[in-house]
């Protein structure tokens, strides 16, 4: 049960050859499934994945790979970590999650714990306070592959896996005007991230298209809360010329927003339309369920993995910038539907 | 900006003096929080931590501490989670994130993987299908504080934080009880763990107190996920005697059983009544919003990281058994509120 525990080992615990336990291991089709789970339990048991480890981390891997969030609470996040998870754990990765709750000298610490902890590559979302970019530039320096996914910097060298979010939001705007939506407002994200700006270009663009005129007044900038989601559309109700449907970059102020629509007797659909962003389960759970945009994050997650996976070990690969962009899917619920 | 950055180099670029930035790292009221924030900052985007690491490695110190959950998408872990955040974070330490998806391998691979990364400590929630112990012992051989929270193993030196489910479960069926409510199921989860079994013994203890017969059809262990809590209520409302209420040990089966009622035409809560646990935002967010049992989860990982700072670095405590109960709390909710 120490650090010494060879196949040789799991093999006489299992009275099988040494040649069976390392075909186990490597998932060779010629061993029965039953076999190779088998192996694989009492290897984990025996703590061999240890001493493969140790031996590792001569060579220099570590067969940990850092994934950095800014909060895993959020389905979307949660949901691109599964999707690294699936695609990183049949190779024999391990995943460490960090969150850094948007606050950029976290996201730093983090970069520069991993990169103590030896990982073989990181994979992250930056936080939206994150101005600098030189932890990032110590990563690419110690040629340990840097993915961002959803939120990202553009770093020559650094690969990412993105949605359109422009397509999403003018998938989400077209459709509210298709639905008789003439005053559309939008709530907003930080527009110093790409994605926020591209949901708001996105939005823009489907009015642009459909001859109606863009107003400043119909755009707020809001926290992903229910409370800034509340208080945000009420201001907007207050307007001469109040809206009659909500694009929302936020599940959670859309959620906000139709909470206190509905305390103020406003009938929706029939009188105020609602979609929101990210697909968030909740959506989907309410009585008055909300239509959302889907970013496909399990899908995001996987490719992540896969870029990552093309570069670790090939060190010629390390530095080839790959930009994977995913084609959003709008989910229409009840409330945008008038049919 | 690489490995040999000292306080001496932060004072540098500061413009004041090294004992004034080692005062302001370790949070001394001398020095004002201005100051002190600028010098955390500049100490992090200089990779000072860094440095401290590879020193604080020299004394067997790494200054991370792991936690392991079975998930984290689910509210209730990754609130614990943000309690240990917040208590350890103002101590130096930094929180690494590992998800076992309730296989017992993946929660051996994780332990080990942490070991290898000494980590200073691990906090962590056991997976459903654990059986063996080996892999809890090896921490404790390192001297390293093993933290259980909420599922946990009896063993010696281990210290655990946990809700008090059975008074949870309590007061929940109570509750029902004093609704009208007469025939009252319960949806159950695996009887291996306490938490579980707690929750289990709560609701026919309650049964018993107001002189309501336990009936063993009332009863069914279900997955906690939506699908699953459909299919149950819906066998259970074909007893020849269906019940007329549920108590369930998870809110997304609640959530699951409330929809198929409705989709059949029941009334809730005017002619069934339900109540879940954990308290996962959902259930405040819905419309018919669900009744559940609050575990404090941010106060347990507070608590968690408290007994993990008691005992590390006093390696006299490390063996010390500390078991903390925390108080349940039910939130009262329409889907069990008939007044």
């Amino acid at each position: 049960m120490d650090e010494k525990t060879t196949i040789y080992d799991i093999a006489k615990k299992l009275n099988i050859t040494a040649a069976t336990v390392s075909r186990a291991l490597n998932d060779n089709p010629r061993i029965s499934k039953k076999t190779r789970d088998l192996v694989k339990e009492t290897a984990a048991k025996m703590n061999y994945k240890q001493n493969k480890l140790a031996l590792a981390l001569k060579r220099g891997k570590s067969y940990n790979v850092g994934v950095i969030v800014p909060h895993i609470n959020r389905n979307f996040f949660s949901s691109v970590i599964r999707g690294v998870e699936e695609e990183l754990y049949p190779q024999g990765y391990h995943v460490i999650i960090s969150q850094t709750h948007e606050i950029e000298s976290k996201e730093i610490e983090t970069i520069n714990t991993l990169l103590n902890a030896q990982v073989d590559g990181i994979i992250m979302s930056i936080s939206k306070a994150t101005i600098g970019v030189e932890h990032f530039s110590r990563v690419l320096k110690k040629n340990i592959p840097l993915v961002f996914f959803d939120r990202k910097k553009d770093i020559a060298g650094v690969s990412s896996v993105t949605v359109d979010d422009f397509k999403g939001s003018y998938l989400a705007t077209k459709h509210l005007i298709e639905q008789g939506c003439k005053r559309i407002c939008h709530f907003s994200g930080d527009q110093a991230l790409d994605i926020y700006k591209n949901r708001f270009e996105g939005y823009k663009k489907a009015l642009l298209d459909s001859n109606i005129e863009f107003n400043e007044e119909y755009v707020t900038e809001v926290m992903s809360d229910l409370e800034d989601g509340k208080k945000t559309i009420q201001k907007m109700m207050k307007l001469k010329n109040p809206p009659d449907a909500l694009f929302s970059s936020s599940d959670f102020a859309a959620l906000g927003a139709i909470q206190q629509l509905k305390a103020d007797g406003i009938q929706i659909p029939e009188e105020f339309c609602v979609v929101g962003f990210s697909n968030e389960p909740f959506t989907k759970f309410m009585e008055l369920s909300i239509s959302s945009v889907d970013q496909s994050p399990k899908e995001m997650g996987r490719m992540a993995a896969k870029v990552f996976l093309e570069q670790v070990g090939d060190s010629q690969n390390v530095k080839i910038e790959k930009k994977v962009v995913l084609s959003p899917k709008l989910h229409i619920r009840k409330s945008s539907s008038r049919k």
